[in-house]
């Protein structure tokens, strides 16, 4: 008998009557003869809800109270989740995090799965109940409850999947799978079989927002083959796997648009050792995520760095880098919200050379002026107006033929 | 440093704005140097609106579940008040039921208090925290959260005020205190400055919605002195304690009105052993609480039984009763929901008489006819049409001058 991890998020649990979709798809799962094992995420707003509630009484309210606030999301969604399940004459038990044996580090809001006892849940599913577990939380050492933090449900079912040994671990979202581009965007957008757990980590990161990063990348760690698909139709989605030789055919697997960035130069810094560390160090210590960092060529003695960072952190940003100018000599900062950020992934490349010119040449005869690139194994990223990043998906999405299928590399 | 035990619900709880009332409020007794355990119901319509949920996805919906789901509007309202303290700078932690060490039966939606662990409590209470325990809920010997039913907050705070060794239990509700009749009805109704525990049993069984039953019992059994006062402003509300012999001058301490009763007959019903108790083993198997019973004098072998039940289990009651009548050899039954039960309390009636034929005179003069009576050491109630319980509540509030402050009995 199969073990078959299948979480729902997002809209597919929005609902009282979302819920019922989704009690179909498990008791139909169970039906086939598997045992089932349930994440769930909280129900539509009710995160969202629970946050606002918390700003009334307290701007920046403590960690481990908002853990113990925001975790009664995901319990309130087993709970239906199992009633829904009993109305349709199935055997279901709802557990939350805790009581699934999730144990976690100590860091409230944002907690790492640290192990996994699944005697308890073992015991139901030998009862032949389905389980349905929180997403998103777990069991502090002080014996709090600790959260992920959002989104976190994914890595909960990909832990369990993994400590349950399942054969299959399902991520039911939004949309049906993978896609070479995001179809709202780019209409010849293809939907992928499979993926390698490599280009999904990037897509991931580059604001494709199927899958969790820390999902992915746990996932890769264990082994465990994921697969992306919807709860509203009965579509196969996308196989998220190791990498296979097959893989490698395809050079680019999919097209990524990251709109919410923000740009920086710190303009005519010195062109001395330490300058980079203090402005790094200074960002790192405002909790600012820098992403790509570029530093032009300097001339007389004099250098522009420029770094892109999350367009919801620019006034952190500005802050840090605003105090600091002087202090390193720069002669100014120019801050510009007006960018995004394009990427190009896939496995193949590594194998493969001349993408980068394709990428440039491809944008340059559409008079797309690219502002800053960065490279790494499996991606090519570059900077570009964001007036010009729909047009920038399409133009790569046709340059590299991502709406046919498997079409071998050149 | 005295421990202080402070039970806050109902529209104290209401929203953000009544949390950051009661944080003053707790932040305060803390400040005045005092441990402070305080133990909260779920916010505004939480419970209600959790309710509606899951009548959405299942009309009968397991118990196990329902408290799975219902625990977690505690759970909200811990949380957002320890925010809540921490903004005023105060040391404050939020507990869930088991958390707090708090044991129940396995009786899921209805579960009794078994045992309380207080060590988790008092570490950090001798810590300087201040500490906030979800009322209403414990952990089943399963692992399972359980629910101790609607209202079973105020039993959580008498069980924790008993387990602490508590110095004072305070119940903060939406009335500043006991009254002597419910003072929208009766105008001249008075706050009592005390009231003992008995009393107060009749008067939360009798509709005077100010304590719950079990809360006072679970007080009485563990000598827990109550204070029952408002979160609105800072008057001092009604003690409820040990009964002292001052308090027998007062021979009625109050009249309650109790309307939402109904009234059943089963006429020439024949007058032989076992009859009442087929009867009335059928309405327990239907779940129906039965509360008065009176048996009218039996003319020619048959006899006319009288009983009242809450009028929201008329339906039940009619279904087991209508199942009945022939077995029984009943003639028929009435079902009459146009009743009120109105009833005198005090611990002074045990050695006082001629309070019955006080109140019978007195409803007389007023015309208001009595249906049925029953008495026991220190009550007396009785039915009347429901169109004359205001009236009745006036009339008894005269007669026996409850406007009056602790005038002895005549």
């Amino acid at each position: 008998m199969a073990i078959y991890v299948q979480k729902f998020g997002g809209s597919s649990v929005a609902d009282a009557e979302c819920m019922q979709r989704v009690a179909q798809r498990v008791y139909d799962t169970a039906q086939e003869g598997h045992s089932v094992v349930v994440v769930l995420s909280a129900m539509g707003k009710t995160t969202d809800n629970l946050i606002n509630l918390s700003k009334q009484v307290n701007p920046q309210p403590d960690a481990r109270e908002m853990d113990m606030l925001l975790s009664t999301g995901e319990q309130i969604s087993v709970a239906i989740l199992a009633m829904a399940l009993h109305a349709m004459g199935a055997e279901a038990v709802s557990m939350t995090g805790p009581q699934a044996g999730i144990a976690t580090d100590s860091s409230h809001t944002k907690a790492k799965i640290m192990s996994i006892n699944p005697e308890r849940i073992m015991a139901n599913l030998e009862k032949g109940r389905i389980v349905i577990v929180c997403g998103f939380q777990g069991l502090a050492p002080s014996a709090d409850i600790a959260t992920l933090g959002r989104g976190g449900s994914d890595t909960t079912a990909v832990a369990l999947a993994a400590a349950l040994k399942a054969d299959r671990c399902q991520i039911f979202t939004d949309v049906d799978g993978v896609y070479t581009a995001d179809p709202r965007i780019v209409k010849q957008a293809r939907k992928l079989d499979s993926i390698a757990y490599d280009e999904m980590l990037e897509l991931a990161s580059l604001g494709a927002k199927v899958l969790q990063s820390r999902s992915v990348e746990f996932a890769k760690k264990y082994g465990v083959e994921l697969e992306v698909l919807t709860s509203f139709d009965r579509t196969p989605g996308t196989i998220v796997k190791e990498e296979v030789e097959d893989m490698e055919h395809i050079v680019v697997r999919g097209v990524a648009a990251d709109k919410n960035q923000a740009k920086v130069t710190i303009q005519r810094v010195p062109d001395r050792p330490g300058v980079a560390a203090t402005l790094f160090k200074e960002l790192a210590a405002a909790n600012v995520n820098v992403d790509m960092i570029v530093q032009n060529v300097s001339e007389q003695g004099h250098t522009d760095m420029t770094f892109t960072v999350p367009r919801d952190e620019i006034n952190r940003t500005r802050s840090a880098v605003d105090g600091l100018l002087e202090a390193v000599g720069a002669a100014g900062a120019i801050y510009d919200v007006d960018i995004a950020k394009i990427s190009i992934v896939g496995v193949g490349m590594r194998s493969h050379s001349g993408i980068a010119y394709q990428m440039f040449e491809a944008l340059s005869e559409h008079k797309i002026n690219v502002e800053m690139i960065s490279t790494s194994e499996i991606k090519i990223s570059v900077v570009i107006r964001s007036a010009y990043a729909d047009e920038a998906m399409q133009v790569l999405h046709q340059a590299f033929e991502l709406d046919k299928n498997s079409k071998p590399a050149s």
